[in-house]
């Protein structure tokens, strides 16, 4: 077979990687004048074009604390979706009644993880008006995830007008506004349908945005929330902190050269097992460390953040672990957390010590060796679904260790995550929060 | 929440890890006295209780060589399968018309890649009898899988028996007698159906089992084969072997502590940018090395076995990576090679000298050194999708390496693959080809 060049998506600005899967003629038709370095003549996915079908058996909206929303189960009225295919790239985006998708047998998403997902929220805010919180974030990650699963390519812009689109039409009846403080969770989705058995780059992909229940955290989230999701049992956690534990040195989740940054299936599945005997031992995650230096990675699934005091300068730094080796995820959160510290508590913050913010790998024992000299001053974990939860242990190599906390949360958790509280709930202004005009 | 162990699955002798899922007040009523070290009362997985539901609008069957069957996307009239629930265990499988499945869009398949398969093959022998290729083997692998990705436990005799009640109903029609040297393809596939978007083990999952049709390689079989799927073009291959990119260091496909070892999805799509790189320059096939030291693991996703002359002793070996680090797939057809291999050659066979069968860890610069030294015999593939095809080249670091051929094969490929061609087809009785009693 001769070697063959082909961009199947045209909207991209980046090249997505050539696929020699055989042709169609009428896919040959269209990719050959990519191929000669001219236009493709494949659709781009094109928000504007959204028809709408509205649901004709509209649901009741499920109580914030009933046992519906706690089952996570329960999605709004509506789901947007867009097919796309190989031979004419993406169709039009319909907006129409949630419901079952029809998937075939030998559909490569149930064989080979051919998958990946975002997770965000929408949020009722105080003043009383629906946002978003970075969602142009999570949409350049979303198309990230997909070159890296060989998910077609897409334009950012235009999912982020299907969410908005989504959650303008559902959001004023399933998050009305007396849920000031409370929120929807959105999941947009990319999945390879095509139904054929060989394991190559699919010819067809289904790309849809579902809005689902949660239980209610906005009394909570004043004070730390117990974290929801992610394999939380609901209103089961331990309300003064994450008790982790450290993952063996045979089970590592991510490893370079992998595809530990991407939000892709294959990173979430895998980790089932070590975080259901985490659970049976009465743990709330795993915290997922690397090598055999033991470097600290991820926590469950979200980013994990440490406050320790530098043994040499007695200075106190938040440290995160880097992206460089690309065996955490990116998170939306971590960076908008970064921001902030850098911005705000590089001087100090009313009656809260300055801290420098480092990005760098970090290990247990440097974790270890700041508790024994009292020098570790809090952690945390951080990400969409945990939001900002602080940690109160860590159990590894069968020993405990204490992790300081100041009542219910840390110091700098509960200052991170009220500054981000605001944002997203319009107690202040600020560019991160995207208001979302709703349809009544 | 208190640690608390339970047993969702009844059926396994091996004892599933135990979930701290919050339970349903079903679920806790089954799963107490489990807890409490009685027997469960779930359902196992009993192919003995399966209903019947034949097809009203049966389909032709397709050409071996038409473009239907090359498109690997028709599978025959019907499908096996069989749901779990976390509240009951399993329920009574179903034989029933094949076509898609209802999936809600939350369903954690879609999201997290909780899915694994199996690939065999029925083959449709020169006795005119249908035959499956220890059969066992891949039912006991399966259950291995689907451990791994927190599926549900089962006994594996079990679905062997869904697999032969599917083939004898299939059989017949869609592998008539007169296709001697055919085979259909068997897909049998786990995923977790459960509509709940928390990260946690499913409480609810589909076990199916669907037959697909793929180009007839019959006149082929008898020489070296165009492996047919993974991702190989159909009749684009080179017939004279496999051309092989070695991966490069940034891109590894697993990991030691990680899920090489099981036939889980997390496997396979997170490959495919690299095997379409691959493809777009011309080569069939990635082989995936590990390490900075090189070492080789699997090509595409078969194995790979290379003959050498010991620097030292100047003995012939058979050469293939070994399964400790559990970062390559436990071939069923590797470990049958290995086994035929041991016990015919490790003496003279006819005119073929005869080779130690070695399992151990090799490197990129010893096939290099075997190959400027003389002393490279040849290299081949196997696997079930692959079978046995002989690599000619071998592009490692921007060089080309050539890997010997005796004519359109190494001499040891095609005894082997004869070998095993005459226990799938019937041509000797072998207690690995087992006949499966077709209904007409």
């Amino acid at each position: 077979m001769a070697p063959m060049a082909m961009t199947p998506e045209s909207s991209g600005t980046t090249t997505p990687t050539t696929t020699a899967s055989k042709l169609t003629e009428a896919g040959m038709k269209h990719a050959s004048p990519t191929a000669n370095g001219h236009a493709s003549k494949l659709s781009p996915l094109d928000a504007s074009l959204m028809t709408v079908e509205l649901s004709k058996a509209p649901r009741s909206v499920p109580a914030p604390d009933s046992e519906e929303t706690k089952a996570q189960k329960t999605c709004t009225d509506h789901m947007a979706t867009a097919r796309w295919t190989q031979e004419h790239g993406w169709e039009a985006p319909q907006l129409r009644p949630y419901g079952p998708l029809e998937i075939m047998p030998t559909a490569s998403v149930l064989h080979y993880a051919v998958e990946c997902f975002e997770g965000l929220k929408l949020y009722r805010g105080y003043d009383g008006k629906l946002r978003l919180f970075r969602v142009s974030r999570n949409c350049e990650r979303m198309r990230r995830s997909a070159a890296r699963i060989a998910l077609p390519d897409f334009e950012p812009k235009e999912l982020e007008r299907m969410i908005v689109a989504l959650c303008a039409r559902d959001g004023a009846k399933w998050l009305p506004k007396e849920r000031a403080g409370g929120f929807l969770y959105i999941r947009p989705t990319m999945i390879a349908t095509d139904p054929a058995l060989g394991v190559q780059r699919p010819r067809e992909a289904l790309l849809y945005v579902i809005l689902a229940c949660f239980p209610d955290m906005s009394k909570s989230l004043a004070t730390p929330a117990p974290p929801a999701m992610q394999g939380q049992a609901n209103g089961a956690s331990n309300n003064s902190g994450l008790r982790l534990l450290a993952s063996k040195e045979d089970t590592i989740r991510a490893w370079p050269g992998g595809f530990g940054y991407a939000k892709v299936g294959a990173n979430y599945g895998p980790t089932l097992v070590a975080q259901g005997e985490a659970k049976a031992r009465g743990f709330d995650q795993v915290l997922w460390l690397f090598d055999k230096e033991a470097y600290v990675t991820e926590a469950g699934a979200s980013n994990f953040f440490v406050v320790m005091r530098e043994p040499t300068s007695n200075k106190l730094q938040l440290i995160t672990a880097p992206l460089e080796e690309r065996i955490i995820l990116e998170g939306i959160t971590r960076a908008s957390i970064i921001e902030l510290v850098k911005e705000r508590l590089s001087g100090t913050h009313s009656d809260l010590e300055a801290v420098e913010m480092v990005e760098r790998r970090f290990t247990m024992s440097e974790v270890i060796d700041a508790a024994k000299d009292g020098r570790l001053v809090e952690a945390f974990a951080a990400g969409t679904a945990f939001f900002v939860a602080p940690v109160s242990l860590i159990h590894f190599r069968d020993k405990d260790l204490d992790v300081p906390m100041d009542g219910d949360s840390g110091k700098y958790a509960r200052l991170i995550k009220k500054w981000l509280v605001d944002i997203m709930y319009g107690n202040v202004s600020h560019e991160w929060g995207v208001v979302v005009p709703e349809q009544q």
